[in-house]
């Protein structure tokens, strides 16, 4: 949430944009409240943040100011959404690590009630193929955790000891298996590749070695918002649909070889 | 910040107080010009959140609203804060590894710029004390990393190979420990306890074992801070000073041996 914030204010330079942030928890009760009191406190516009990129409700089309939908899309056609293209992500995911001469590529990731969780799958898998490869396994679904990440990782080298590639769908899943690597006295990243997902600092710079990872570039996000939120005040409406912003692969010491 | 924010909203059960949360990234002009943002917005009161526990400049003491500083003290002594009791905080981390029976305790902690380093370094020589114990090793000051974590654990290991003890001065440092100390092959807790500091759920529910942290109870920080606000606003002035929250222990399996 806090990047998406970040990088709205930073839509300007100038410094004299001031963002209000108003926490609803998931709770439509809470967002209508709050929505109120922004209003009543005179705002310009809105963007809206979801917690997930799964489609959320409108807000309703009969807005006074211009609304933005931030991660998580308007299910309404003519609301004006960006979120981060998850398809994209893991495609990217996998191409970097076959970029290294990984050939034997196994994908660990969450919770697959989560939109994020089934495009980054489709992603990774439309990679292989373009590669002419396949998948050492099917995706293995579980959660967002180190523990699954452990627990997925030990599977996958018990039943597939030739892995040299593991594609996570969160930097958490891609720390516990870098600690089940090590357990296994494999070497990451001469003997394996590790890239994780979201690019979360705290977990992919602390991490021995640190993690590779795909950014979705949250703060672009919320600067993108922002721009069209000014363009709708300008007078230029906003259109329907969504916009997918493109992610980066950020290259640390879980793929890339120290020289 | 978002505990904080949180907390704020839930000081009255009714769901009917919005909090409105700007970002002023630690730049005094940024400051500026949020709060009178917000004041031109009618807001009824002010939480001021800082970084670190350590003092900050007030923002003056003619706002034409209530004002409270919450977990970075205003350097004014008329202004009312609020932070967490870093020294208590200490104290109770070495009390619980020397109820497990731990008597050869080391405190590996952060950067000593910040006051939280120092107090919560305090509190740990001031708990050994009291319970007659000498510290093996002076404390420890690095940077708040999981690396810094993994070498200074390698370091006091190799020097004092008894070590049964060891009292992080966050939770980033003591998942480094927890895992030098699996590279050196000492089990947690069997030989050696680990406790963390800040009892940040995404570090300390993810290790292996799950780590024992310091809880600074950051959202019941915001609900008092909103309470002082409400206090205020009903004609009840502030007074001036610093609380002092008292933070508690939250067990877990680094220091817990499960049956």
């Amino acid at each position: 949430m806090l990047p998406i914030l970040t990088g709205a204010e930073d839509a300007f330079d100038s410094g004299q944009v001031s963002v209000l942030l108003c926490d609803a928890r998931g709770d439509s009760i809470r967002a209508t409240y709050h929505l109120n009191t922004l209003l009543s406190r005179r705002v310009d516009g809105i963007i809206v943040v979801g917690s997930s990129t799964d489609p959320r409700p409108t807000l309703g089309r009969d807005l006074p100011v211009p609304v933005v939908y931030a991660y998580a899309p308007s299910d309404h056609p003519a609301d004006h959404s960006l979120t981060p293209d998850n398809v994209a992500g893991g495609r990217l995911a996998v191409e970097h690590v076959i970029s290294f001469g990984r050939r034997r590529i196994a994908h660990i990731t969450g919770n697959p009630d989560y939109a994020a969780a089934r495009d980054r799958a489709k992603g990774f898998q439309e990679g292989l193929a373009a590669a002419g490869l396949d998948a050492v396994a099917e995706p293995m679904f579980g959660t967002w955790s180190e523990g699954w990440g452990r627990d997925a990782t030990a599977i996958l080298l018990e039943r597939y000891p030739d892995i040299d590639g593991f594609v996570c769908g969160s930097d958490q899943i891609a720390r516990g298996a870098l600690e089940t690597l090590r357990d296994f006295d494999r070497s990451v990243p001469e003997d394996v590749s590790v890239i994780g997902y979201d690019n979360w600092e705290v977990l992919t710079t602390n991490s021995r070695p640190e993690l590779t990872s795909i950014d979705c570039r949250l703060q672009e996000l919320g600067r993108r918002s922002a721009q069209r939120i000014f363009e709708a005040i300008d007078g230029e409406p906003l259109s329907g649909g969504t916009e997918y912003l493109a992610p980066r692969v950020v290259m640390r010491g879980s793929t890339v070889i120290s020289r």
